[in-house]
């Protein structure tokens, strides 16, 4: 995908000048030019320090005018308010691309910002893009090139991206890399983000060949649809995973649905990252233990996991390991239990998982293992064992490292222990062969291998929009409900404003006996909770009764509400009730919400989320995770109902939703399911128009 | 609590024979002489093997009969077929505890049980109480002694004891526990458990006065009730945290109603941990990061936690951990803020999170810590940083250590990075401070806290056994659903059976009008399912069309069930509708459920379970747990009902299922919950008496 030539000079620039280069080992200054030039970076290394003198054998200039050819990039690590001047000074330089470590900004509070402002301003006017500014700059390991001002060591090269909000999260990230034995290809610290987000780096960081997987530490997005088409794109190439921080910001919204009430910041990250292909971690630990085996092993065809063990607890905690993240025991063909009992002692268990006893050696460990993922009903294999009583960890590691190799499946190792295993785990770690301690998180990296071949069709999958022309005029107006379901063809229940009891009973004889009857209120949103409606009214007498006793109800009830009358409406036929509501998110646009309906939406919680427009995929996703999609299909005594008219009315109202950002909420609550063929109709329906 | 003084001997013997020494070092029998020899056992060590010799300094006797004085323990490693004889030589020798370490047992099939049920005979004849066979044999690291085979080093002498059904697993432990930093002080393996099993060892585990903490890794549990009453006495004094793997055994069971389906045996064992106090880990990594803040941090009086950080990345990974666990950010008083105020730079974020900036000095973080600790909001605190720019992580540890050991509350430290942070680990891991990598894993630490603290109430809560006195003779026979509810005082709709339909109008009289018919058939378990139920009937004319309805559609859906003919039931006013049920455990007796009625049970799952006889704790939480209980308290325009009759019968039906496990299934479904306090009465009872 294409790289935004503004960016090319942040990983490959001819010429880097740091702007704040000290003598002081003390100050982060000196850090940043040391990790340049200890960087092994190829290109030409400038210093500038109004004080001039000379740095680590090189001149240190006074002025970034002063800097000769060939320059680039600008690493500007001085105080907050001198910054504006010296990246004028590089505009009129020709630097166009600046990192800017120095805190001080919007970070600090309003006069920070104030300073934010103006180097933004600055930048746009000189053309300039800026990284950061409050961030501790960014690496590449293999160009190499290293801008930041941590304490060396630096990461080790290798195939893990990482971008992140957060410098400390930056150092943790290279310290742990390296005890944990993988390399980063590049990282970048973004800080403030006066300019280049986290959006802005996914294709400059995926078009890097050494970069086979990209870790996302993120604590917001700035622009959610452009972040997901961006990450639609890479995720086709290399798989991207993401730690979302923050989700508990607190802090209640005025909401005037269900949906509204249910719906929020987390539930819309989940279904952006779904829909972009991203895979989400819940911590830091997982991102990187995930990471790997994305980085390290081929593609998975399934979740079908073939165990190899030399004792019993090690087989039994793999399998429930395995199990609870959903992925399977493989069942072994008969040629594969005949060819383990070829090699394996009489009491060994040859079936899944295999417990070759503790006298295993490390060629029973290796063949073993070549038998299994030789078996077309394994689609992948963990090894899993404490160091084997009679010989060494690192000895079964070197017999099994060239299985895996020559393997087209993914493999992962759980050698357990610590301290005896050091060997068995270099060794591991030498040949990229994804190993951890523990057999929970051995098996979360190969169900981050399944997720992310579903995350591939996620993200491949295109929306469903149903609606192709209109039915009226687009001049309706987004308040008037009943126009607007009716343009995007939702079947409503006709209802008609009645003002008196006379009105009620001729549109009761229009519509059809029997009927329903509820108040008409804007101000009222649960009305059956005002005792504002009355069902399955047959007859002129109990229509003129009903409509008399609903006004009184809602006006006890909600003494100050405008009552506007009563509404009639054609008495659905029964069955099942399901909610379907969308709501406008800030970052991704509109999101969608289907479950259970009827009054106790937020209790049962029966729900699931999707952003609008849906695909065929999400769709399906947000029906069979929850009972009330589930429950369509039939069950029991309960016949089928119309799943395909629910598809078709949650498709439409995504459509609707996605159309009108202005509409800030809209819920059908209960849209009436008729049995399979017949239909579905929206009986009540709840619409907020933004301020 | 007393110890069976049968089970002295394996902690504390005065002399120990090793039957099956040998010199061979690549046998097991030299493992496991060298280790005792090693261990600086300080009781006098005996070998045994029928070749005679010499071993480590020491003669080797050819028989047990020759061993002299003292010996009161035998760690066994020969052959299984030779087993028998050595033990009865024991008896003989008056020697009445012996480990058998050697496998070819139970666990390689029948031939092998056999053997095992040989020498459990020799050892009941003889009063010996064994440990294993096929296990790896026990330690005690400060008496000290050490009669495992496993390479050496063995562990470093501490504070947690672990008690294995994996030998295995006790390998992998012992090496974790080095490279973790922990120290062990007793450790069993207990193999096939012959004889004595994991309950027998809680009570001499836990009076070792260097145990702080019990961990158990726990395939199964022989005998759950003597469990649960051992453990419940053990926690008073020392927590137990216990994995309990093989949670997906699959094999469906035959059952008669929805508690059947849906309570199983991970259910059973998660109440019954509740019950008995135990902590419940999900991973053996999390038992062992828990066992630490459960051994070395004074308990915890709450769920409020203060953070203290040197960055916002951190800081925010902190909060979303803790609240993601269930514990709380405190809310600093002003005293603290402003004392926090007076240390930290102006930029600093004095409140919670404290992030004092990435300058913050050891001092600070020190001074810190000691002035939110000094806050009466605050319960626990959590120290998360990675190496501060411009000193060492050691530094900030050397720092902390001396506040956080003169802290009356908890404090948890996260060091984030791996290489650059071994010198701070190491005075932590010193200072027994439990420290972790990540904040994910720190956060659990301090919920496992708080856990145990509500644990504690929940072992030392008393059954709630409403029913002192049964109504009628206890010789009614267990089938007849009515009587046996009757006596336990839990309210019934009457039901009569009529054999036609001037019976059922007649029956209609005197229950009172209108009735509710049901086809009465012992194998027509979903009545509603096959149109044998019909409500509100409020003539005689609808009874009698609804008679032969009834009859015509059940026997037209279940031509083969024996129908004995119609219920007629009085009508119960309309409420809420749950479901009360129970099941007996295999392991644990009667295990109690409770949720949402009707025929959906299993698809909404809103569902909780506890094991009877209940506490009012149990009860609560189970109430508390499920949408159906927190609805009982009135929701919107659903009026509270009578929650008070919904717990007496929950302890009525509890008691019931104690009482008789006979009784394999009972189910009340639904129990109709009026308005507060006109009581529940149960619609609707299936009952399944063991074959």
């Amino acid at each position: 995908m294409p790289v935004d030539p503004s960016l090319i000079p942040f990983f490959n620039p001819h010429g880097v000048v740091i702007i704040g280069a000290s003598h002081d080992p003390s100050k982060l200054g000196y850090g940043l030019a040391n990790n340049l030039i200890r960087s092994n970076y190829q290109g030409v290394v400038h210093f500038v320090n109004i004080k001039g003198g000379e740095l680590l054998g090189q001149p240190i200039y006074t002025n970034v005018l002063e800097v000769p050819n060939p320059v680039d990039l600008a690493a500007v690590l001085i105080p907050a308010p001198f910054i504006a001047d010296a990246l004028r000074q590089c505009g009129q330089r020709g630097i166009q691309a600046a990192i800017i470590g120095s805190g001080g900004f919007r970070e600090i509070g309003a006069e920070g910002a104030k300073l934010e402002e103006e180097i933004l301003e600055v930048a746009q006017q000189y053309r300039i893009r800026l990284i950061g500014p409050n961030c501790i700059g960014l690496l590449d390991t293999h160009l190499p090139i290293d801008t930041t001002f941590l304490p060396p060591p630096g990461p080790t090269p290798g195939d893990v991206a990482f971008i992140s909000h957060s410098g400390a999260i930056c150092a943790a990230v290279i310290d742990w890399a390296r005890g944990q034995g993988y390399g980063l290809s590049r990282l970048v610290s973004l800080g403030n983000q006066a300019d280049v987000n986290e959006t802005d780096m996914l294709a400059p960081i995926a078009d890097d060949p050494y970069t086979r997987v990209l870790a996302l530490y993120l604590e917001g997005i700035k622009d959610g649809r452009r972040f997901i088409e961006q990450a639609r794109q890479v995720v086709r190439e290399k798989p991207i995973i993401a730690l979302k921080v923050g989700r508990f910001e607190g802090g209640q919204r005025a909401v005037a649905s269900h949906t509204g009430a249910l719906a929020g910041q987390e539930s819309a990250y989940d279904a952006a990252f779904r829909r972009a292909g991203v895979l989400r971690a819940e911590t830091s630990e997982e991102m990187f233990d995930q990471a790997r085996a994305l980085a390290w092993c081929p593609p998975t065809e399934g979740r079908r996991v073939a165990v190899i063990t030399n004792a019993g607890g090690p087989g039994v905690t793999a399998a429930d390991a395995l199990e609870s993240l959903g992925l399977e025991l493989a069942e072994f063909s008969g040629a594969t239990n005949a060819a383990l009992a070829g090699i394996l002692p009489p009491a060994a268990s040859l079936h899944n998982p295999v417990d070759m006893l503790a006298s295993a050696t490390p060629d029973q460990f290796a063949e073993s293992l070549r038998i299994v993922l030789d078996d077309p009903g394994v689609d992948n294999a963990m090894i899993i064992f404490p160091t084997p009583p009679m010989f060494t960890a690192g000895a079964v590691a070197k017999a099994i490292i060239p299985v895996i190799h020559s393997a087209v499946k993914p493999v992962v190792v759980a050698v357990m222990g610590e301290r005896l295993i050091q060997e068995a785990v270099e060794h591991l770690r030498a040949a990229r062969i994804p190993e951890y301690r523990f057999a929970e998180r051995a098996a979360a990296a190969l169900a981050a291998l399944v997720k992310r071949g579903e995350l591939l069709e996620y993200a491949q999958a295109e929306p469903v929009t149903p609606v192709q022309t209109l039915k009226v005029s687009e001049t309706f107006r987004v308040s008037d409900v009943d126009s607007i379901l009716d343009a995007y063809g939702i079947p409503t229940a006709k209802m008609e404003l009645a003002q008196s009891a006379d009105e009620a009973v001729n549109f009761a004889n229009q519509v059809g006996m029997p009927v329903v009857l509820k108040v008409a209120s804007p101000e009222i949103s649960h009305k059956s909770d005002v005792g504002g409606v009355l069902l399955n009214l047959g007859d002129e007498a109990a229509i003129r009764t009903g409509y008399k006793e609903i006004l009184e109800s809602a006006r006890s009830a909600s003494p100050r509400a405008e009552i506007q009358g009563v509404h009639v409406q054609r008495m659905i036929p029964s069955g099942q009730e399901v909610i379907i509501g969308a709501v406008q998110d800030p970052q991704f646009g509109a999101q969608m919400m289907f479950g259970s309906g009827g009054t106790e939406v937020e209790g049962l919680k029966d729900i699931a989320f999707g952003l609008a427009p849906l695909t065929m995929l999400e769709a399906e996703r947000m029906l069979e995770s929850t009972w009330a999609g589930r429950k369509l299909k039939g069950f029991r005594n309960l016949p089928p109902a119309d799943r395909d008219a629910v598809l078709d009315v949650l498709f439409r109202l995504a459509q609707l939703a996605a159309d009108h950002p202005e509409i800030a909420e809209i819920e059908i609550n209960p849209l009436r399911v008729l049995p399979k063929s017949q239909g579905a109709v929206a009986v009540d329906v709840r619409i907020q128009v933004a301020n």
